[in-house]
């Protein structure tokens, strides 16, 4: 059965005592130091009794695992997702970046604070050292003591040399931090688990998910091309109504989620209808947009002309971003533009009207933070005033212009905190004149028009109405903001529409001032909260791809037509192990349910550890005392024969 | 043996014919579509041959699953850090938070291009329909369809009824899309696999995670308290022969991580050797500096006085950041201070110099980069700045000073690229004139001084030596600063020292400019990216715990003392399903391994899908049909069994 593992020591029970679940006593102890030098027991069906090293069979020495070949899984094409895995799961175990070469003082080194040492601590002091595990009486000489002889959480070496203490302890393999302290007080503490990630977050994520990869039945939209140029899995983001012209382009326009054949990217294909481009020299300017990066601007990525739709259509394809809403539909929809808090009962202050009474008593204080009447907090349009600018001014650097900043081509993504400007590039590809000399020459004209159309946006947005930029009511709209806002902010309103004073996108730097600060600090919070939420998840997919994989291995009913595979050799190491891992009792019997248990035991076998492990048999007849770092082999050696045999019998075959 | 399962369609299989892994090509099809009314086949031992719905037998309707009680697993003492788990795992599941009634014409619509559909639809025309699964034949009506008879993909309920096309169709279990396009198109393709967190910051978050838990050996620090006030576990941060007095604060000082005996948090005590506390109100300017919070500022938790360490000592809490440097050991230690590229051989711009030449040779241009003369880069600088002068602006708007705007007192940390002021509040406390009517009346004068110590630090590091602050190379330093970076910086650093135009942090806003738009654009793409980093390992963890579960269910040796408690009834079913999980093959024979597969059907059973499912007993004898909302059911009966048996049996033995 377990003949081929002649380092493992065997033993066969002596006796039964009365109390039938002793297993688990053994197993508490979980660290069974220096087994490798038995000179009591000699096991009966082992093979070649003698247990001592030879140089033919592995060494305990060869097992201290870190020096070890990594593990080499060869590939197969039905197990892509896990064989391109299983690199990651090898270098992310704490153990793989040190030799013990790099700190030999740890090797010997004892603590008495760490957990079960005190035993081991005299058995380097005694000549022959005896244990009782399991019911079973153990027999050790203390010479010839294994570099690992001291196992336990003292023995795991650094994995990190350039630690700045040498004596530190590095802690054993089950063990996650809890939120660092910074992060921990930066929310109210909440019911939500501290071992995985927030429900709050972990919602978002699925529904970013969930929207990225949603498609349309097919049936519903007939005339939906299968494939546009790269570009396939075609989705309508907009209702197919809306086919009338665009008031901003003068063309009917599409939108669609698609996905580019290549890369498996989603990316937003924006379609002109009916255009057909008959200047090429129009590249250079897509040229200049593709290159500009920023993180408030949908990226361009190509512009395409093609007859998919069934007529001559161009195509611009930007970055698609899953549950992106524009600023008019989240702004000025006529949901929130009608209502008793509207821009008609803010704008006329007539006295005997209960919105505009409430809106004159906190003229200067409370209205600061709007919160009552319907207007945006001034911490948003702030917040809209940076990212803006700064879009503005890295396409202004480049020598472009916006020439779109209107509410509905600017995108709201991540809880609507984030502004990104889109359809960048599509005024000019569409009128562009080829017979100018130079296609850049209005540009500057253009990026003064765009300081213009950044007033007038901000206007609407204070107003919460797209009809304070009508002409009669401008003036009023700028006493709204007054008295409703910071004279910063009105300032800054009423200079970007004279532009008088604001010549180009860097005069308004100095009108944000301090503001900076804020969303400097916002988003490096955010970044430090995403960063404690990644390391709660740091274990878990290489746990579940060990688990998976430990899965394929024990119980299966067959490998090459051989029924007992899985209860022989290797595998049936495995299945001991997995019963260790998952079977295991409390003294009276009861299930013992343990999730540190879990992740520890599978996190020591993932590193190969060379600490001590001992297994039971189903019958309770034998006990085999292995370590983390045989079971690993044996881990490695059965996945290894499962995949072969996944891909060369078809090789046979064919 | 599954007696307790009248809803599955249990049917004894006919003659094997001679191919006998026709199982495989059965489970391919995976979706057997409505096979609640089966009129040929009465199961020989099924119970009540009856297969139709009845009152007393849960009928498939209330099997959609998303209306039905959600998983409460009972609490156990062992087992809380999976219970606490458990909510999230069902919170999780993508199809949660609707119930079918929101989206009515969903479910009955037919689509053609989602796969395995196309018999289905024949199967709606005829009055039966005749179905070849694995080798069995199964005749269906079309009458008496029930509501998810079209499962599949396009019958899975929309996760989100606010989304804007109500014809949506949401993805089915296993899959996550790709890297988005706006965070793939930031980096260089790596080789790094798409499906889980990057290798990099694996690695640093691991680092972090072993530093935090990282402890001392007591053998080697007898003198270290076991336990500080409401702290234990204490580490020495710095070396131990570092005990001299502190330079700036003029007491001998120690630094410890420790951990807060209740929260289990990691701090920094900061411990100020031999202080004797002899004025409470002091308190005041320490709650004024609890109450800072500022990334750029490691804060002050508490401060209290112990006799813990054998001596009058006060401590001050801040939090710990793991992996933390100071700017002097990052800067200003020995290596990098020596060597040719140090500060004599660029302070002393003589010919025939090597090192000077290149110097001079690039004085305008490639100067500004400073790659290759040991300086630091612009860029670097500034990052440093806008973080500390964010910092000294948070501080004195509190109408704090720092004090210690020092190399030794500011921490690096993340990659080196985070900045944050370390012990504030300690030049307060310690220099405290208990005389003086108004604490806060000096703190002008300090606040100039900050400015002041900013300069002098920018001086050090721009020179990248300390001895360029020394009062008679301090021209020297300015010249070089000139010649090696732009003039905005040496204007800001001249500005700094001379606090003639400079009078308060304010001012030195307008000279970054528009710097603040990099430094915000940096810190939003940090947390773009870990966004996609954390969304690839949304779904892990807790498939992680819904294996863990699994395995302690399947294949258990006993349970009460009833060894066949793990092949009978529920768990019967569920090793089955496992069967079906981990070991299928294909028809040749060969194992089948997918990860994908294995990631869709374990999505599917914690979603409760009302998709069918077509086990296969071990002795291929007997095929089941039942439907993952079954398995839920079996799987939590299964669980709640084991965890009452783990607390019970306690209760009762008492």
């Amino acid at each position: 059965m377990w003949e081929e593992h002649q380092n493992t020591v065997q033993v066969r029970r002596r006796e039964l005592v009365g109390e039938e679940r002793s297993m688990s006593c053994g197993v508490r102890a979980q660290v069974v130091p220096s087994v490798n030098n038995i000179t009591e027991f000699i096991p009966g069906s082992g093979g070649n009794g003698g247990l001592a090293h030879s140089a033919s069979t592995p060494s305990f020495h060869s097992f201290s695992g870190l020096g070890s070949p990594s593990l080499t899984t060869p590939s197969s094409l039905g197990f892509t997702s896990m064989t391109r895995s299983s690199p990651a799961a090898s270098v992310a175990s704490p153990q793989r970046p040190i030799s013990p070469q790099d700190s030999p003082s740890r090797g010997r080194c004892t603590s008495p604070n760490a957990g079960g040492q005190e035993d081991n601590g005299s058995a380097s002091n005694l000549p022959t050292y005896q244990e009782n595990v399991g019911g079973t009486t153990y027999f050790f000489t203390a010479q010839d003591q294994p570099p690992f002889a001291n196992t336990g959480a003292t023995a795991s070496p650094s994995p990190f040399t350039a630690a700045p203490q040498p004596t530190l302890v590095f802690p054993p393999y089950h063990v996650l931090p809890p939120t660092p302290a910074h992060v921990h007080h930066l929310r109210a503490p909440a019911n939500a688990p501290h071992f995985f990630m927030g429900d709050e977050l972990r919602q978002h994520l699925l529904e970013k998910h969930a929207l990225t990869l949603a498609h349309v039945d097919h049936e519903q939209f007939p005339d939906l091309p299968q494939e546009v140029d790269m570009y396939h899995e075609l989705v309508p983001l907009e209702p197919q109504h809306n086919v009338n012209k665009s008031s901003i382009f003068g063309y009917a326009t599409s939108v669609y989620k698609a996905t580019n054949i290549k890369t498996g990217l989603r990316y937003c294909l924006y379609r002109i209808h009916g255009y057909r481009l008959n200047n090429v020299k129009v590249t250079q300017l897509v040229d200049m947009w593709k290159k500009l990066q920023h993180s408030s601007v949908t990226q361009l990525r190509e512009v395409f002309t093609t007859k998919a739709f069934g007529d001559n259509s161009i195509v611009f394809v930007y970055d698609y971003h899953a549950g992106a809403e524009t600023l008019a539909a989240r702004h000025f929809s006529s949901s929130s533009m009608l209502g008793s808090n509207g821009w008609e009962a803010l704008a006329t202050p007539l006295p005997g009207n209960g919105a505009t009474e409430s809106s004159a008593r906190g003229i200067h204080k409370s209205h600061r933070h709007n919160s009552g009447n319907g207007l945006l907090p001034e911490s948003t349009l702030w917040n809209y005033i940076i990212q803006l600018t700064g879009a503005l001014r890295a396409i202004h650097t480049q020598g472009l212009a916006c020439r779109t900043l209107d509410p509905t081509k600017i995108l709201l993504t991540d809880n609507k905190s984030r502004i990104r400007i889109n359809c960048c590039g599509i005024h000019d590809v569409l009128n562009f004149d080829p017979n100018a000399a130079n296609p850049l020459a209005n540009m500057p004209q253009y990026q003064q028009d765009d300081l213009v159309s950044l007033g007038n946006l901000m206007v609407a947005l204070a107003c919460n109405s797209y009809m304070a930029l009508q002409r009669d009511s401008i003036q009023t709209a700028i006493e709204l903001i007054n008295r409703s806002y910071s004279r910063d902010l009105s300032m800054l309103v009423v200079c970007l529409l004279t532009s008088q004073r604001i010549k180009s996108i860097n005069d308004v730097m100095p009108m944000i001032g301090a503001r900076f600060y804020t969303a400097l600090e916002t988003a490096t919070q955010r970044a430090d909260v995403y960063e404690s939420e990644i390391a709660k998840e740091v274990h878990n997919s290489r746990l579940f791809r060990l688990l998976t994989k430990l899965n394929t291995i024990v119980d299966r009913h067959q490998l090459h037509m051989d029924t007992s595979w899985s209860e022989t050799g290797d595998r049936y190491m495995l299945k001991l192990f997995r019963d260790y891992v998952f079977h295991q009792t409390t003294e009276d019997g009861r299930p013992w349910l343990d999730l540190a248990h879990v992740v520890m035991v599978l996190n020591k076998l993932d590193a190969g550890s060379p600490d001590k492990i001992c297994l039971m048999s189903h019958d309770e007849q034998n006990i085999l005392v292995t370590s983390y770092s045989e079971l690993k082999r044996c881990f490695e050696r059965s996945f290894t024969e499962l995949l072969q045999a996944a891909s060369s019998h078809k090789t046979s075959l064919s």
